[in-house]
């Protein structure tokens, strides 16, 4: 059964499966202690730092393993925050970064300090002409991934690096979703990742500082991990991270091109498979596994639904807030089209039969799903000036379907306003009208929700 | 090879071995995903809360999985305090927690909140009347550990539950060394476990918040775990807990037995065999498998290798800092001896021979640590009514060595002033004195260090 959703966690790789087991029982004594199964088990451990660190680019005693990549962007963002507050509060994230990343932000924000969320143009890339101009005074940290979660989009880290040098801004890079494919290229200072990402087990992250960057550990801590991740070590979880660290990266060069051209594929056939599909995210500077499209009138829930019956695993929308389907912060960051979202991101090995099985089966899935939700067929035109459409109480993609359904009715020049409440209309409304060729006139306040004005241009 | 410090960290049990096997395989997916892989994640995760709450004795939802022991610690009081903020900002923590309730309650001082730490009397328990009469109205939260770590005393937690109770303030419960053994009695209103305690993998703490009790998460959080612990689920580790943690309880009852007549036999055989030893700890409400004694005389880090050159890995001092090896602050509140301390923990299946073989090597471990150092033996007595001892810039055991062997030589009623600087002086004299019957008189500020004044009695 074809799992691809390797962007949320990939199975664990073989190498770390057999890592694990040999560490279970060499590896569970505490490493602090003076005995022999706490030496070997502070042998296992040092050796694993030694080849994370490697595969990061860094020194060992840079780096420090955590019990999750979630928990080392909030130690990193907190303890870079801590060892610069003499410079200032100022924190600059890109609006299309991880959900830890931006909780993280908040929480600073909450606490007084002021945040500045980079915005991100449609591909989902921050433009380091920009980021390099929001560097104040007062700027304490920034954070930039190295590649985004939900699209794909490989970002300018080195660039960005540099002008943060350039400011003596230290720069954080959430690098969960490139660190088992290649280092992180340029001049970083602090860089967080997640073993379960790569193939590794859940429950480890790393957490590197370079040394020279200033940084208070905010919270309770003890004397394991420097001080920098408090509680008794994961041992054999770590040996198993470090180890598919190594070994997924002796496979990467070669089994990228292979997932670069599976996903290539994807992004070429998908739009002439299925009609109103917009594909999102760089074609070209990305990462190889991801590929990422919406599909206009259509209900994201639903068509994961269908596609899970045929056999398939993706994702849709924000990859950490599925299970409640809001719309993606990044898809909305970008301003691209957030219904009917698909993630497809293939883990190593992934087999060319399942992705071209996928392709057989995707039509038929949506094409199923907009016939449940009566997505609009060509009608014949009753040519009216303005028309109102009712889409109050309705959820997306319900309003974008009526207004697909009408704007044939008004002559060219002519406007449809669209009464809707749902919060994703806001999104999506603008999306239709940039994917159609129509013009988006804007928003009105309404007694309930808001008027969408859109103004038929062809 | 005899591994005795099950209460560091215990081998994995084989029931958590094969149940972290199975979900391996079955649970490395995303318990939040819609898809197959992640509804039975989800399964699994479910499964584990519900077998994990039975044996803490609490509602499924009252308990979340968080990374360590000491992360469910640092959690549960940072948030049972930020949650009754407005109460006010005092912590009642026991001077012989762990180091992760005690990292928690500096934190919590650091950050402008009031904390008294119990005293506890030479058993190493806290006094229930004390502690209730400690409760005030500004306290928000007060901590008490089942039982001790390091001398396995037994805490008097209903009894001190049920003070909380009566003055409407929650009252956490470090369940660490003790819920492998059975659920804890009381009622408490927080708890927290550490699963390779009780022989399940590390990666995986417990937190229990009784529905009520009022509790603000504080930092970045995201949706998983209830808010409560944030990043990606540990889940082959989390089923292999809870699996572990039913297996052990269900061997617990006649395990318990045999173990406690072990410990016993070396509580009762160590001071007949070793000569100068303190047993510490309580000898009858403690845990059944911690044994612990100081040896006069005695530096723990070249006793620990002595034992581990013959094979057996125990402990010395706090088992948090063992690899400093500073005077353990639980020796410290109980105001007994800390030079040459071990801790024997057995874990579940220790086999009565090697303890018997541990018995046997002993003597011959501490007389060579003894001769090395050169430990008293009977001199000839020359009388002088006050001597001086310059063990300036030696370390313990030197300066109780240096005072052992003149004591000897004023007549009784004189007294001995021992110069010492090093810290672990302050509580090792006094303690010496208490084991010896000589009069402890006092300690003077010295130009160095302090001056120790010992008055022979008899």
């Amino acid at each position: 059964m074809p799992y691809f959703d390797a962007a949320s966690s990939a199975p664990l790789h073989p190498v770390a499966r057999q890592a694990l087991l040999a560490s279970l029982d060499d590896g569970w004594a505490d490493p602090a202690r003076l005995y022999r199964e706490g030496r070997r088990a502070r042998m296992l451990l040092d050796a694993a730092r030694e080849a994370a660190a490697e595969a990061v680019g860094c020194r060992a005693d840079e780096l420090v393993f955590t019990s999750s990549g979630t928990a080392a962007v909030h130690t990193g963002v907190a303890g870079a925050l801590a060892g610069r507050r003499r410079v200032g509060h100022h924190l600059i994230v890109s609006a299309v970064e991880h959900s830890s990343v931006l909780h993280a932000a908040d929480t600073h924000e909450a606490g007084g300090g002021t945040v500045t969320r980079m915005a991100v143009d449609r591909s989902g890339a921050v433009d380091p002409a920009g980021y390099a101009a929001a560097l104040r005074q007062d700027t304490a940290l920034a954070c930039l991934q190295s590649a985004n979660h939900e699209v794909g989009t490989v970002q300018p880290v080195a660039e960005v690096a540099e002008a943060c040098r350039a400011a003596g801004v230290p720069l954080l890079v959430d690098a969960a979703q490139s660190l088992g494919w290649e280092p992180v290229e340029g001049d970083w200072s602090l860089l967080t990742a997640s073993a379960h990402k790569w193939g590794g087990p859940a429950g480890v992250g790393l957490l590197a500082v370079r040394k020279g960057v200033r940084f208070a550990v905010q919270g309770p801590a003890d004397e394991r991990e420097s001080g920098r991740a408090a509680g008794f070590e994961n041992l054999p979880a770590i040996v198993a991270a470090a180890a598919s660290l190594r070994a997924v990266r002796d496979e990467a060069a070669q089994e990228a091109v292979r997932l670069r051209e599976l996903t290539e594929r994807i992004r070429v056939r998908v739009p002439e498979l299925v009609p109103d599909v917009e594909v999102v995210g760089d074609a070209v500077r990305r990462l190889p596994g991801i590929v990422t499209f919406s599909c206009l009138y259509v209900d994201g829930e639903t068509l994961l639904h269908e596609l899970d019956r045929e056999g398939f695993s993706v994702s849709s929308g924000s990859s950490c807030t599925s299970s409640t389907l809001t719309p993606s912060h990044v898809l909305k960051a970008m301003g691209v089209l957030s219904e009917g979202n698909v993630r497809v991101s293939l883990p190593p090995g992934a087999a060319a039969e399942e992705v071209e099985r996928f392709l057989e089966v995707l039509p038929g899935a949506v094409a199923a799903v907009r016939e449940k939700l009566g997505a609009p067929t060509p009608t014949t035109v009753r040519h009216q000036d303005a028309l109102v459409v009712d889409a109050l109480g309705k959820l997306c993609p319900l309003p974008v379907i009526e207004l697909a359904k009408v704007i044939g009715e008004v002559p060219v020049g002519g406007t449809v306003r669209v009464l809707a409440d749902d919060e994703a209309a806001r999104l999506d409304i603008p999306a239709w009208c940039e994917m159609r060729g129509q013009e988006y006139v804007g928003e009105e306040p309404a007694d309930h929700g808001a008027a969408y004005v859109v103004r038929r241009v062809s």
